[in-house]
C-alpha cells in the first residue's frame, strides 16, 4: 500500500472514524483504525463492542482530497497515536507499508514508522441485506433522535429501555424513548412504505447524530438480524440491535385533560432552571407549578438553601384555573430544551397524573410526557 | 442592608470573588460569600485556606454598575447557589436583608430568599503595613508568572520549591520557579528601588493571574509576615507566604558552553510535540537533539509504537558541530510555549549537561534551564 492526500482531508476522516475505537481495547487489533488504499480512494474502519464506523474518501470528489494511490492493500495502525500523529504533520501526507506490518508516514523532513496489526485478522464487515431499506433525510433522522435520547433508561434494569425504539408505519417514521418516569416521542415522514420497527442502543445513535451533523442528503437505513446500518454516501455506521419487546407506550399518553396552559417556551425554561438551582437537593429535584392570579407559579425550595418563586405570564388557559403539581425540573428542562417552537402548550390532569407537553398546532408530530413526583 | 445593582456587573465580580470559595468548606461559613453594602459601592469577599479575593464595585464608575444602595450593612451567603441564581436573573437585582440572616433576592416577578450565615462571624482581613509596596505594571507582573509557574514542584517534598520566587533587588524584579529538574527565570524592571524576597504558593500567583488578566493598570504589592497582598483599584488577592530558605539558584547556570543553536522557536514547538507523541511510553518523555548534515535532528521511539525522526532548519551555530541529547520533551516544550520570541537560543554543554534556553538578544531576560536525561 502506498498513497498521498491531503493532510486535512485524511485527520478529520480518521478522527470521525476513531470515535468508535477504545483505545485500550482487551483485544489489541481493536484499538486499531483499518486504513485500505482502493483503486478510487482510501477507506478507513474503525470498531467497537457496539458499533463499526466505515469512512471512504474518494479520489475524484473535486480533488480536494489530493488522493494519489500508488498501491492499493491496507493495513490496522493503532487509532489514538496514528491520528494524533496526522493532526500534527504539514502537508502532504505519505502513506506506505511493507510487508512487515510497518506504516511509514513522511511529511516534508518528518520520517515516521509504526507498528501495525496483521489487516487480516481484522474483523469483515457484518452483511447487512440491502432489500429492507428506509430512506429518510439526515435532518428529519437528527431531529428525532435529539428530541428523544435523552429519555432513555441510564440503568439496564430493562435493557429495552435504554435505546430509542424506531418504527416505520406507512409512510410514518417514529421514535420514541422512555425510562418509565417521561417519555418522548417524535413522528416523521419518510419517502419509503413500510411496516418495521427496532431498538437501537442511545449510545449509537447519539455518536449517529455526530458523525452526520454537517451531512444534508439522504440516510439509507438497513436493517437486519440484531444489526443495523446508517449509510450516507461519506459514512456508514452499523450498530447492534437490543433484543427483546418494546412496551406499548401509546396506551400511557392520556387521553383527556382537566387543564392545557399555553405558554413561552423561553421563559419556561429559564423560570424552570432557575427554580431547579433550589430543588437540588432533593432526590426528584422537585419543582411546583402552580396557578396563582391567573399567572404560572414556578416554585422551590429547600430547608438549607432557601426558596424560589416567579410568576409568569399565561398566554391561553382552556378548561379549569385551578392547579398544583410536582415534576423533576432537570426532566421538564430536558424536554422542553429539544423544541424549537416559540410557544408550547401543556396538559394537566390533576396531581397525581402525568403532563403532556405538545406543540401548540393542531398535529403535534412531537409528545413529551412526565410523571409527576409525589411531594 | 438594601440595594440594587446591574446583573452583569455583580454577576461577574461574584463569580471572580468565588474562584477563591471552596464549595464544600469544612468550616461552613467559609463556603459562603461576604456580601457588604457601603456608602459608595458594594464589596465582595471570598476566601479558602490559601487566599482571599476582594473586589469592590464603586457606585460612581460612569454609572454602568447601576448601584442604589439604599441601606448599608453586610451578609454571608452560600457562595455556590448565589453566584448561579444571579447569573440566571434578569435585570436588575435587588438585595435585601433581615435581621434574621434571610438574604432577599428580587428581581421582576422572581422572588428568591437565601438562608444566610451570621456575618459577625466572618473572617477579618489581615492587616497588612503598607510601607513596604513594590509598584509593577499589571502586564509585566502577569508575563513574569506565566514564564516561570509551569516549573514549580508538584509534589510537597520541598515545599519552598512549590511557589514562584519573587525578588526584588534595586529596580530589578525577578521571578524564579524549579522543580530541580527545571528552571525557569525572568527579569522585569519595576518602579520601586528595594531589597525584599518571598515565595508564593503556584496556586495564588495562577489565581491572581487569572483575577488581573483584563487589569493593565499598576500593581502594588504589599509583604507582610507570612503574607502578601497583591492590589489593584478593582481587586486585593492576599495569599499565605512559603516559608523557609530557597536554594541559591544562579550557581546552577552554567557560565560557558560548547554548542549555541540558533532555532525557529515555532518550528521547534511543533518538531517537538510531534517527538513528544512517540515518547509517552517513556517515564521521562525522552526526546533526543543532535546535529546531522547541519541541521537539527528532533527523534523519538518506543519499541511498541514506532519512530519519529526530523530535521530542523539550524539559523546559525556557534561552537562543536557535534551535539547529541536527551532530555524530557514536555519540559521542553513548557519552557519554549512561554517565549514569544521568533527565534531563540539554545546553549548546549555536552550531554550530561543542562541546556539553557534564552534570548538571542544580548541582555535575555528570561532563563530556562532543563537538565538532561540518562537514556
Amino acid at each position: 500500500m502506498k498513497f498521498t492526500i491531503n493532510q486535512h482531508v485524511f485527520s478529520k476522516a480518521l478522527s470521525d472514524v476513531g470515535k468508535a475505537v477504545t483505545p485500550k481495547s482487551l483485544i489489541p487489533i481493536l484499538s486499531g483504525i483499518k486504513v485500505i488504499a482502493e483503486e478510487d480512494g482510501i477507506r478507513l474502519i474503525g470498531t467497537n463492542a457496539d458499533i463499526i464506523i466505515e469512512r471512504f474518501i474518494p479520489i475524484s470528489e473535486t480533488n480536494n482530497n489530493e488522493i494519489n494511490i500508488d498501491q492499493t492493500g491496507s493495513a490496522v495502525v493503532s487509532a489514538r497515536s496514528f491520528i494524533e500523529l496526522i493532526r500534527k504533520l504539514p502537508e502532504p501526507i505519505q502513506v506506505e507499508v511493507n510487508n512487515h506490518q510497518t506504516i511509514k508516514v513522511k511529511s516534508g523532513d518528518i520520517f515516521t514508522q509504526f507498528n501495525g496489526f496483521r489487516a487480516e485478522e481484522y474483523p469483515t464487515l457484518p452483511m447487512i441485506n440491502q432489500s429492507n431499506t428506509i430512506h429518510i433525510d439526515a435532518e428529519d433522522l437528527i431531529e428525532a433522535i435529539k428530541q428523544t435520547v435523552f429519555a432513555t433508561a441510564k440503568n439496564e434494569t430493562r435493557p429495552v429501555l435504554t435505546g430509542i425504539y424506531f418504527s416505520l408505519s406507512g409512510y410514518k417514521f417514529t421514535a420514541v424513548a422512555t425510562d418509565s418516569q417521561r417519555l418522548a416521542s417524535k413522528v416523521k415522514d419518510v419517502y419509503t412504505l413500510g411496516d418495521a420497527s427496532f431498538i437501537v442502543p442511545s449510545s449509537s445513535v447519539s455518536e449517529l447524530v455526530k458523525q452526520i451533523s454537517d451531512y444534508s442528503g439522504t440516510v439509507e437505513i438497513h436493517s437486519a438480524d440484531g444489526y443495523i446500518l446508517f449509510k450516507t454516501d461519506q459514512v456508514s455506521l452499523y450498530s447492534r440491535l437490543i433484543s427483546g419487546n418494546y412496551p406499548n407506550t401509546s396506551k400511557l399518553i392520556p387521553t383527556e385533560q382537566k387543564t392545557t396552559l399555553f405558554l413561552n417556551k423561553e421563559s419556561l425554561v429559564k423560570g424552570v432552571d432557575r427554580a431547579c438551582l433550589f430543588a437540588g437537593e432533593w432526590k426528584n429535584n422537585n419543582i411546583t407549578l402552580s396557578i396563582q392570579e391567573h399567572k404560572l407559579c414556578i416554585s422551590s425550595g429547600s430547608s438549607e438553601m432557601g426558596t424560589i418563586q416567579e410568576l409568569q405570564e399565561i398566554k391561553d388557559l382552556d378548561g379549569e384555573a385551578e392547579l398544583k403539581i410536582s415534576i423533576d425540573g432537570y426532566f421538564l428542562m430536558d424536554a422542553l430544551k429539544t423544541i424549537k417552537d416559540e410557544e408550547i402548550k401543556i396538559k394537566f390532569n390533576g396531581t397525581m397524573r402525568p403532563i403532556v407537553i405538545e406543540s401548540i398546532h393542531e398535529k403535534s408530530s412531537y409528545l413529551h410526557l412526565i410523571s409527576p413526583v409525589r411531594s
